[in-house]
């Protein structure tokens, strides 16, 4: 495979010092550089990838060498001569001083451009004939250029060091002393695999020589690049070389003037300038150039060792790049991201075409749906990548335990009318079905929060009013199932635009309360259930009785004590009776006798001891991902597989001690799980007649609840960021929800809408990242593979996981239910904390001066900012009461209610002030003109300080994960 | 008060403008501008600290305005103008061009030297006179330049926001509208007082002005300092005024170079230059200098916009600074330490004079009274600082802390031989003692961790061979004490610098790793004590039994139940009998029978969920130091009484569940804790007489560790980067140990020495700090309040403690005794992590690429650093094994050993990789040459690159706290 462009590169570098089966390597992919679609956008060969080392003369006088002491692709790596290992990447930084001596050497040196040396050799003849030196000292020079240089190869840098070090650096050490080393080190450096194809060097030769009269400067463009012998510790051929040689100078000047040189050459612009120069000014003019752009930091200030680390994000090159150089996207040109781009996705201002409304009835679904079926071949293809089967693993793991999770909240919450199988083949059947059908394959349809308290108060209110619960909740459904379709038909989707981050965040710290909420209670509930036993309390009495012979035993059961009064008068008379235990009693014949029977000691305290050990080692585990020990492989298992650890460490705790802790009840055969229904609910059942038309009070409530949970869920998935390419299916999604309630309804399964965190998970573990090609640049993201066939066979692996059940139920406790419980609530924590609320709540309470540098703190006021988040607060306050209330039915409309308290806020805020701390609303856009989002300044031009930090490319903020 | 050259200042800058009382204000220290010791070494009046500011010209054309739009002491505050807030200080960055552009409009522009102006009407009258300008103009640039500024003054910045930024922002806006405002709201700045006394201010005013043809420049030094109204937002007098207006230029031109030129003036060097400025010429020479030393960031690779936040340390300034210049040591000029101090602390290489050897006998006993002589009496005034009120409560409260956790440690290792009221008394009578008489009465005398284990093993000895213990202790501390003596006689002190920091970790390690093991190991003693009740388990079998009329009791004592099968053949026959729990069993005169009767369920849990809830919780708190919520006030209250609180919190949950944990026995009476024996050990005891000479065996071994223990301790404290002035007291301090011992063997109570963790904490909260007077300025260290009363009274409070435990008993319980222990095991593991050891333990499991940029990682090779590592792990391991084996008791001795090991290590690293790695020892420095000592670079001049990193002024590394 050859990329367009190379053949003339091929033919050119064809060099004598290069073995024809090196230079395949060196222009093709070789099998350790795997070239796929990413890779290939990236490199244009017109302007390849420039690597740059600096050869340092050194020893001076008694025993000159030269070493390779910095190189340089995108950022500086220097030689720690005395550890004999590279720096990690840092952003260079020069002396001005350096940069000024560097010009006047280059004005007076050698300037060759399209040199037509084919080998080092003629290139240092070609540099060693104008200079004006004595034929020895011509000899002498020409002798120490072709001396090989040192080079610092680092075997495997990123490996663990505890099994590579000790023998790397003796490795090291005998390469350099080996005379048939160099070509071999050169093609065993790491470095090599790294670069892509087709990059090209660049040589620094720099150091004192005492018997030069005055400084020898010399700057060579070759015509064609060759790879240069030993001279880079890579080989890939060289297109410049730099010679910067003098008299001894203080301050080690030329080594600067070296650096200065390589990081004038890793500059974009000013490689692009000085491959087309043509003369001496125009080398000059680049170098002023470049000058005109630095960034200036006083001496005062900055201690000019220090080493300042990559920065997250590179500044826009487009500002300095002419639209000819723009189009090297290679390295850092892609990661500036380039103007055009920026509109070919939708910004904030300009509405989604999806929800634009067609003004016909199911308009916007047939345009969902024409929209899709282009993508839907593909939507099979772009799954062939090797990272679609770990994402499925990983959402696999996330979805049962989601299911498992949910089925034993139901059961709680129906009191057994729906349980853990429900839940199983409700996700699996729904799951499959929607991935397959709607619009966004990528959302995980799944059982959610605000629907599950919606079932509960449903429940409730059945059996408070002894309503039959299924048939009810049949009607219910399809009444939802009906809305939704007059939703769908009026393209009530276009409203999400509504739907801005206050509503979102309110909806979201909501569900992520109930949560907590419930965790804690289930925890507080075992303690009930399970009695601290204080001193003084009556657990102690408990003893075995056997029915004497010819005895009555149902004296006994008569007498059985009620309260502590019965206990100490009770004489125990004439009964055989022992201290066994109660159930071995039982099993002897006994009965066990006495209120301690039935109590248990310590489950209640080591319930609660797993539950937090758990969580707590989850939540380290999680956080694994961000340190730095282990190589990052362990660090991504660990954090990815935190909760299932973190639940085989609690079932491992809990077989060690061997406490009767309750477990879950896992199903053990394929039937319904509350005794004596079939699959299909009985359209009436015991209910009369009419409550078939009462249902559809409550479904209108179930409706609201599910297009909010539905929509916001898709508002977030297609946010800008994500870089989505095939578009949303706000119309499409809604019906298809709707027909699977409907399906749900009628098998009594679970109600389900997409769930937000889990589609986010899956998002990120399908994310597209371009290769690193240079030491220190942070990969970009590109975007997410959108496909079906992840989502589809993460559903199969669910459906047959029902057959697991009595695998599961060997190892699943209830315990684990908790422990997965409070995974999940960590993980609504970790999302609450990804909201701006949360950073906006956490400013309520830090000091001014040290609040982080935020983008709405340079621009709205404190005061307005604390004011947004306290009505914020007082939301969420208001719809925990309701919720707490027996008004809590209606707690759906109160969240609708959000939408209008956010429209009232216009009423209080600028809309300058709701641009940054919220979004705007569809009128509010237009009641702007477009100059004035920008933000609010009072003097022109002043916006430069920001603009760029707010429209640097985002990366998605996918900093959840479902476990 | 007044300082030295302020008289003409006062006569000269006495205005028109300034009010007569404004001025007192100005010049002398305000009543709310405390001007202690430290602040007056700092301001050296002829050459003040500089205040810069810069007004911008906005709103052309419609409505021009003034307004204050960054600010400068030492880093830059940028106006946020949307959120009218100052930014946070950061380190400025320019563009080069626009220090050019300044430079050619300076070079064109009027340059005024020592202005006469006297207000600012003089003084725009002075600019304007020379521009040619037509007159209208003139007198509209005139009424512009006089036009008032708009400040943005925020009044309270430090304070929490919900309470002062509703007011703030609200108030701002009134006072820019009030026309009587200006001055009110310049003295009600907070950044006033911020202000040292006598500083100066410099206005530069920039913008765009259509009306000028061309750009107008003047840069003038006024020849007195004025106070020009209210140009400046704090009322001071100003010494230069720069003016760049023009008409508009694209890029907000006039900005960055008014930027430019505030950045400037507020280098010291171009400072210094600008003030002896003579001509124009002069001014650009100075601006050249400036531009010869800036550091250059390219434009490729660093986003100009980012805000860089102020470095910890600032670069030295006495590279660039003349030495007359360098007399300024206002503000930076402190903080980059001077060349001549660094000579004045002892260098790593610089043997201490108190550890030169004298060759009396005594000879270093006398030399260190001599010393210490002298500086008696200071050693009681120094103490009259309010910050030493608040060490004598932290240090007080960790001293109990600590007596008590030893106190109950002891108790449980001597099985009752000594408890907490010995413990308690001497605490209190040694450490009064020690600070009294010690040469270093910053280190607190308590009990240690290996004096600990020591006497366990010694009681374990004397138990198993029935000796009896407290005599033979009492001669061990005889030995003890003439062992000291012998040492201290024969200058022995002089051997703690072959002590090196190898040495010290391996034995803090060994302590720590002691007390982790200790405190698991008390909690799985828990659960042996209070068993956990596993299902099936005999503990539920328990009645109470009353005799009856006439029957035998004895009868059922005999036939108590010894097994489960004892239990299950048992018939309980003819007995009068009831379920009633044990204690009131026993109350109602029956007897409590059965194998469940002596259980005690939850207990063990519930200890351990108490444990690890106090253990965490006081983690959570030390951290709360390093957060961002809360004013630093509450973050420093939560972090130095986390202990404090955790307990607290401890007692509450244990109050609340109301389990009858075990609890901590505190004597009531004042006698000792062994029945029966007077305050005075008897000499013999039950012991034979031969069994005095034989102690001085073990004595021997005690006295190698008593040697160690203290000399490391002293060894740590004296560390240079403490900059203690008063010197140290090796032989004094250890005569001291010498004769408390003997002291405490006589009455029976334990034994002391100085505690490491402690010391430290006392010298933490005795740190001096300089004022930081600019914003973004980290006060620096100047050292430590050396004194001897905080000890003392620290000791007394400790002895009246003893008075208050019947106090101590209502809430003191075992549950917080453990506590303690664990956030002691805490202090120890925090302590272990400031060790370089587990810096490079850390590294054995980090990625090469993810290892922080420590400064012996650039300098000795990895493999070196890992073998060394694994060295002292192989060490630790091996002190280890042998304090687990029965030898135990020989540790001290290989403690030893481990200097020994150390020095072997010279055979296997060269001494510059123990220079990085280690310290060298005595030998060693003579072996290498002075120059040598500096890394080993092959080429000479490379150590540039950290020399600077290498010699920052240490800021002590006290970052552990006793809690």
């Amino acid at each position: 495979m050859k990329l367009p462009g190379q053949e003339e590169f091929e033919t050119s570098s064809a060099g004598e010092n290069v073995p024809a089966g090196e230079l395949d390597n060196v222009l093709g992919p070789g099998p350790d550089v795997p070239l796929d679609t990413d890779s290939r956008d990236m490199v244009v060969p017109n302007n390849p990838m420039l690597f740059i080392q600096l050869n340092e003369l050194v020893g001076w006088p008694q025993a000159l060498e030269w070493r390779e002491t910095g190189r340089w692709v995108l950022f500086e790596e220097k030689l720690e001569v005395g550890a004999g290992r590279w720096s990690a990447p840092h952003v260079p930084t020069l002396a001005l001083a350096s940069l000024q001596k560097l010009r006047s050497l280059l004005a007076e040196g050698l300037i060759l451009l399209d040199c037509p040396a084919q080998s080092l050799l003629e290139l240092v003849e070609q540099v060693i004939r104008v200079e004006s030196l004595s034929p020895e000292l011509k000899e002498q020079l020409q002798a120490l250029l072709l001396q090989r240089p040192q080079h610092n190869i680092q075997m495997r840098g990123t490996k663990l060091c505890w099994d590579s070090c000790f023998v790397e650096s003796t490795d090291i050490r005998k390469d350099s002393h080996d005379e048939d080393a160099p070509l071999k080190e050169q093609h065993r450096n790491p470095l090599r695999q790294k670069l892509p194809p087709g990059a090209e060097a660049a040589v620094v030769l720099a150091g004192e020589l005492g018997f030069l009269a005055r400084p020898l400067g010399a700057f060579i463009r070759l015509q064609n690049p060759v790879v240069l012998g030993p001279l880079t510790e890579v080989p890939i051929p060289s297109r410049f070389f730099c010679l910067l040689l003098g008299p001894p100078m203080p301050g080690r000047a030329y080594h600067e003037m070296g650096r200065a040189m390589a990081v004038l050459l890793s500059d974009l612009q000013f490689q692009g300038s000085v491959r087309q120069a043509s003369n001496l000014q125009d080398l000059l003019a680049a170098l002023d150039a470049f000058l005109q752009k630095v960034t200036v930091l006083p001496p005062g200030r900055w201690d000019p060792t220090a080493r300042i680390p990559p920065p997250k994000c590179l500044p826009f090159q487009h500002k300095r790049l002419s639209s000819q150089v723009w189009e090297v996207r290679g390295i850092s040109g892609l990661r500036g991201a380039p103007a055009e781009d920026r509109h070919h996705h939708r910004g904030p201002h300009m509405p989604n075409p999806e929800l634009q409304r067609t003004g016909w009835l199911f308009g916007g679904l047939v345009q969902d749906v024409r929209r899709k079926a282009l993508w839907y071949s593909s939507d099979f293809l772009d799954a062939l990548h090797p990272q679609c089967l770990s994402a499925v693993l990983y959402i696999y793991l996330a979805t049962i335990t989601n299911a498992i999770t949910f089925g034993g909240l139901l059961g709680d919450a129906t009191e057994g009318a729906q349980g853990v199988l429900e839940s199983f083949l409700g996700t699996a059947v729904t799951g499959a079905a929607f991935c397959l059908m709607a619009g966004q394959p990528l959302t995980i349809l799944s059982s959610t929060g605000p629907v599950l308290v919606f079932e509960r108060l449903l429940f409730t209110f059945c059996r408070d009013y002894h309503l039959d619960y299924l048939p009810f909740r049949l009607w219910v459904g399809i009444w939802v199932a009906t809305f939704c379709l007059v939703l769908v038909a009026t393209e009530a989707s276009v409203l999400v635009r509504y739907f801005t981050r206050f509503t979102e965040e309110g909806f979201c710290a909501l569900i992520s309360l109930i949560f907590i909420y419930d965790a804690l209670g289930k925890m507080l509930s075992l303690a009930r259930a399970y009695p601290i036993q204080r001193p003084g309390s009556p657990a102690y009495g408990c003893f075995c009785q056997y029915p004497g012979p010819g005895e009555n035993v149902s004296q006994w059961t008569r007498t059985k004590p009620n309260d502590r009064d019965d206990i100490l008068s009770m004489d125990l008379g004439l009964v055989n009776a022992s201290l066994l235990p109660p159930p071995e009693c039982t099993q002897k014949g006994g009965y066990p006798r006495g209120p301690g029977c039935h109590t248990v000691p310590d489950i209640a305290l080591f319930s609660l001891l797993l539950f937090l050990t758990s969580f707590f080692f989850a939540t380290a585990l999680k956080h694994v991902k961000n340190s730095r020990l282990f190589p990052s492989m362990v660090r991504k298992v660990f954090s990815d597989f935190s909760s299932v650890l973190a639940i085989l460490l609690g079932c491992v705790l809990d077989a060690f001690l061997g406490l009767a802790t309750p477990k879950l009840l896992v199903p053990t055969e394929f039937k319904p799980t509350l005794p004596g229904r079939s699959w299909l609910v009985s359209p009436f059942g015991a209910n009369s007649w009419w409550l078939s038309v009462a249902a559809a009070l409550p479904a209108l409530l179930l409706s609201i609840l599910i297009f909010m949970d539905q929509q916001i869920t898709a508002v977030i998935l297609n946010r800008t960021e994500y870089k989505l390419q095939k578009g949303a299916g706000f119309h499409l999604d809604l019906f298809c929800v709707a027909v699977l309630i409907l399906l749900t309804s009628v098998l009594g399964l679970p109600w389900y809408v997409s769930a937000t965190v889990i589609s986010l998970a899956h998002m990120d573990s399908l994310r597209r990242e371009s290769r690193a090609y240079a030491p220190g640049e942070a990969p970009s993201f590109l975007g997410i593979r959108e496909q079906r066939l992840t989502g589809l066979m993460v559903f199969i692996l669910t459906g047959t996981s029902i057959f697991l059940a009595p695998v599961l139920k060997a190892c699943t406790m209830y315990q684990e239910m908790k422990a997965w419980t409070s995974s999940d609530v960590s993980t609504k924590v970790g999302h609450l904390d990804s909201w701006k609320f949360m950073k906006r709540v956490k400013l309520l309470l830090m000091p001014a001066k040290h609040q982080p540098d935020l983008l709405f703190l340079r621009h709205v006021p404190l005061s307005r900012v604390h004011l947004f988040t306290a009505i914020q607060l007082a939301c969420l306050g208001l719809l925990w009461i309701i919720k707490s209330t027996p008004a809590a039915i209606i707690f759906p409309i109160m969240l609708l209610g959000l939408v209008g308290v956010r429209k009232a806020l216009e009423w209080v805020f600028s809309p300058q002030e709701l641009l940054w701390l919220d979004e705007l609303m569809p009128e509010e856009e237009r009641s702007i003109p477009e100059k004035g989002l920008e933000p609010d300044h009072s003097f022109n031009g002043s916006d430069s300080e920001d603009s760029q930090l707010m429209y640097q490319p985002k990366a998605p903020e996918i900093n959840i994960s479902v476990n």
